[in-house]
C-alpha cells in the first residue's frame, strides 16, 4: 500500500478570490508580512499498487481525469509506503 | 521572502464527505485500486521574514487564528526561501 499526497494548486495567472480573502482577513488580524495567499487543494490517496512506481501513475491518471483541472490547475505528486 | 507551504487535513477521526465522493467518482472512473481518498487544503504564504524560524512562526499564528480550526484538523508547515 501506498500514499500518494497530491497538491493541486491554481496557475500563477489565474486569480485567487478565496485565497485574497485569507490575505485580507490576515491583515485584519495584524499580519502584516504576509504578502500573498494562495489556496489549493491537499489531496491524500490510499493507494493498493505493486511499486512506488505504479502507485504514482495511478495517482497521475487520477489527477488528469478528475482531481485537478488541467486548464486552470498545476499538480504534484509524492508517494510514500504505508506500513501495514 | 520566505514561502511557506501549508497542509491542512481532517483529523483521521472526522468524516470527509468531500473525499468520499471523490472516491467514489475515482471507483466510477475504474480506478479499483484506490481504497481511500481524503481532501485537505493546500496554502502557500509568501512571508517577509527576517529568518526561516520567524517565518514558521508567522505561518504557525496563521493557522492557529484562521487557516485550519484546532479542533477537526491538523497542519504542517515547510518553509522555504524564495529567490527574488
Amino acid at each position: 500500500m501506498y500514499k500518494a499526497r497530491i497538491n493541486v494548486t491554481l496557475r500563477q495567472s489565474i486569480l485567487d478570490p478565496q485565497g485574497k480573502a485569507a490575505h485580507h482577513a490576515l491583515s485584519q488580524l495584524g499580519f502584516d508580512h504576509v504578502d500573498e495567499v494562495r489556496i489549493g487543494k491537499h489531496i491524500e490517496l490510499s493507494i493498493d499498487a505493486e511499486s512506488e512506481d505504479s502507485a504514482a501513475e495511478v495517482a497521475r491518471q487520477a489527477c488528469e481525469k478528475l482531481l485537478a483541472n488541467p486548464v486552470m490547475e498545476d499538480y504534484s505528486v509524492d508517494i510514500e509506503p504505508i506500513e501495514e
